[in-house]
């Protein structure tokens, strides 16, 4: 038997989302999110962030941020992310696709954060060079990040504020956007449009949803972007005829702080396990934990003795002493301590 | 309390279908189709299609269509498709989307069937101009049609030899696949590859699944055409990190002839109501119905009349006197009895 | 020796116009069409059509219609066009391409012409179905058209008012639109702009020019899709560094009537050979003769003969009986003479 | 008046170039690349090159690089290329824009020359994740380098080594292919094909020609690969009518080493400025000077002095202490010595 700490989105579904699913099992609803589950969505997400909110519900991750991310930038305008961004490294170009050959352009920045500083640089560097230069048109940044930590809200309005100056539209990914709530006990406007977040990939399916994300659109501009995003949604395959099951799960993760007790829970393994390695003899945090992801520097020899001990966790191809082990929703406080015991803790 | 006839996609998810879902959700599993159910699936549709077959799972059958078209069609191809198919009216462009700007060339062809003088018609009109001319690269049929009749077998093996003569790969949208092969009384591999189709879209959703479409490979190229496929979903945004719970949906669609068991009831309430539109005084059917889809031409007073009956059903811009009726998996004999009713049948 | 009637497009430069490309040899100019000839185009052609024009100058009428119509069209939008347009049967998807896929809708209408009736029976089946179905965005015509025809100004205008009502924007391609006007014998803004024209490919290649093309803006919106059409000329690759040799064409082009004495000669030409043919004792007219194209019908025997006899024409496959000849700003009497004779006329 | 220094792609057309342009203007020729000249290619380019060679005539290097990269990689795959190569920095995406999405991966190295150090460590950056990561693709040099810089062809050869040893294909923009040769005194085939290139953009219009760019396929795949390349040509409105126009400069250019000895004259004056430069009390060479392009650090207040002067160049934004003055076949003696004399050489 094993224990999976290979990443949150290999978690099951969590109970009170199931019994939604189950329960919007009922009888004929009309298709393509014309149902009284997906008609609900943008009052619930307006009540949830305190403002008037526009939510186009999709099953992936990658569909909302390529979603997002092409609704504001034409196919010679460029995208301004992290290096480590998922867009950038995890999507097999699926931002490009949907922006038929829009840009990515990496920004570096210590702990998963972007820089102000290398912000201002990547921009000078893709900006300002007529027709022949991509137009820097957006930027996205990932809350909580690809490192484990997270943005301060101040931190986030003033790259957002930079972004903005600039003319740049903005997206957070949100991926893992309940844990970075629960780490800085805000309110999810704080972190978001408050912040200067115009567009957000609200990230359910890591944190308990089966297969649930939803593409958020704040500000004045919501209604146009949203009808844009629509076209692409249906273009791309993503409007399920059946949309009411991704709602269900939508309304059923937000309703009554069910997506931030989910995420306190893995927060919670993952700041017991780091506890643990800060005090390892060998093994070492690479990062601060500052959500549910604990990456961890370590011997090759130790963690192959991990993984003998059925620990499932992730490295990387040629970074054989960089170990990522991610807590979810539903590993158990057991889970933990076997994994505590099993590096000798 | 209405009875909805608009589309057996908005049909809710048949039991022992969900009951597959609550079941998958146990514990943690390997994330983007590396899960068990996932890798039982080409073992389990090679077992059911009597032939070595590679599945590759994904939502929808927009994404299903569009990726394989675009597997086998440079974005300089063309597709042949009835003017009436799913992919040329109702998909929003998807193909042309996945495919990067390929071309669908609508054939004639009465009762919703391609008919073989207008498939050699339109191949003579876009073929044979050099560079200046898109190139033909594929044929794709819908089994049952978009007017609710069938292929024979003998017939869609015909127009699948008459397309690979001119080196096109061969697609069959079974989107209502299972109501033909009910109807037809055969093998699925009967009215699939062995009637030449090299790629199908196998569709679960509107019979009984929640989201559940397989991409089919058959014959030698299958192998290549899968690897090209997968890259094109997780592009689209179409791999899901649990795509265990899709998978699962479809291991217990195709367990036990549940499938064929549901489409039956489908097609069995259509007849009642096909024949009761047979006998009507006014009322005529526009094409025969060998599937579960009726097609009604009928005055105008009339269909409101059955509006106000709180019968649902959709009719077209600029066509108030053709309704369309469509039965499905979970239609009961009372659904239709009240239809029938409303009907003064 | 052989005489060339296969098309305009085979043509020689005219003396004025290689004339200019030599005179613009002189010294160094800045690349990328800021150099003194390109700028003096919007004046030139402002000037010519006799209102505000913005001039994108390229090489290819086919870049010129692909960038025009992508420019005003989404992925997800159709622009309608004669079935026998070039931008649909001879451009293997280049609008396709440029437009990341959208959707060219084929209008039916006699003699080359797309007819009101027609027109409103493509825009009726094309729109209407939410975002299931492409946009319908744009219209373009063609002056003169494909079968050697002209659009009435009145006609012409009848047209665009139906498409602008409809919301589209307006294209012609004017590939051969000097033969037009001087058929017409009116103003170029007769038949362009004031028959409610917005964006127009004012084609030269065929006419005289080496390669050259100018898409022009009319309107109040011109001046942001010029901003939108450069973008796209570059990224296609159509943003010479020597642009100063297109644009030295195009202002020898239309200085002092030269491009109208061009036409006036192949329409000439034309009508002399069409005159033949319709005392032709076995051949026949397939279409009125307006412009500087004549398509003719006759035995396969008689074409044969014709070709060995050094005659030069286009025939299409499966068509042998229809014929091809187009005439040019180079055409000699002694050319038309010669097929006359070899046609026994 | 003033000297302009600012590209050689400002530079006139070559006296041969333009009579050969002049003499190809005799009567007519068929379209669309089967003239004559077009017809020659093939064979003067195996002669040049000393091997069987493809050859597709084009009007613009961006082209020629978009189409020759977009003929071997998928939309999923990436290319690697050095950080200033023009592809990256200058072409506003066209080669993503030719292959639907497909992303440019940047590699140091310094002086223009990619190393294999950063090759070997891009290319472990960008492969193996399987679906979730782009396939490398592709690899393409520049010759001689926007660096004003030129590779060894033993250097050349590891680097392509090394890529073909991965899998990728191999490319070389040849804008400046002319002032490499000369530099290196070898056979052209000894830093092309010898040295492991497969595809290669030979630029003809920097040194002498209007707008002629030959894209040169080589080695087994040639014909297949040309093939792909041809139907991306069409589409993207590349391929001329007048083809012969663009084929007759190539073959000028070429004909009895005309292109290398207006290379060689901009090499000789590039050189004699350089040698000023090196002896200059303030001013100093940012790199080498291998070819045609020379960089100059000094002082803002000494370029402003230049510009007065009416010495053309160009500097960078944010980068007022470096020019970049480049030296064509078209510069005099005297254009150097007055540039020499305004810096006080």
């Amino acid at each position: 038997m094993t224990a999976n700490f290979r990443s949150d989105n290999e978690s099951a579904v969590a109970g009170p989302v199931m019994e939604a699913i189950v329960a919007a099992n009922e009888g004929a609803a009309h298709a393509y999110a014309e149902d009284d589950w997906s008609m609900r969505l943008d009052q619930a997400f307006s009540d949830l962030f305190e403002t008037p909110t526009r939510v186009l519900p999709m099953a992936t991750g990658t569909a909302a941020n390529s979603i997002a991310l092409a609704t504001v930038t034409p196919p010679w305008g460029s995208v301004l992310c992290h290096r480590q961004a998922h867009v950038y490294s995890d999507e097999s170009g699926a931002p490009e696709f949907y922006g038929h050959g829009l840009r990515l352009v990496p920004v570096d920045g210590a702990l998963g954060r972007m820089s102000p500083d290398a912000l201002a640089h990547a921009y000078a560097g893709c900006a300002g060079h007529g027709v022949h230069s991509y137009v820097p048109s957006a930027m996205t940044l990932t809350q909580s990040t690809e490192s484990g930590t997270v943005y301060q809200p101040d931190d986030m309005a003033a790259l957002n504020a930079q972004a903005r100056g600039h003319g740049l539209a903005t997206h957070l990914d949100g991926a893992r956007f309940a844990n970075a709530v629960v780490r800085l006990g805000c309110s999810p406007a704080d972190t978001s449009w408050r912040a200067g977040v115009e567009m957000m990939s609200f990230g359910a399916s890591k944190n308990g949803c089966m297969a649930a994300e939803a593409l958020l659109f704040f500000g004045d501009e919501r209604d146009s972007r949203y009808e844009t995003a629509e076209r692409m949604r249906k273009r791309g395959g993503h409007l399920f005829s059946k949309m009411r099951y991704v709602s269900a799960q939508l309304l059923a993760y937000i309703n009554d702080g069910l997506w931030l007790e989910l995420a306190g829970n893995a927060n919670e393994q993952a700041a017991r396990f780091a506890a643990m390695v800060a005090r390892h003899a060998e093994a070492e945090l690479e990062y601060p934990v500052e959500a549910n992801e604990v990456f961890v520097r370590w011997s090759t020899d130790g963690f192959e003795a991990l993984e003998r001990a059925g620990i499932e966790f992730l490295t990387w191809p040629g970074q054989d002493d960089l170990g990522r082990f991610v807590f979810s929703h539903s590993t158990t406080a057991e889970d933990t301590d076997r994994l505590i015991a099993a590096m000798g803790g």
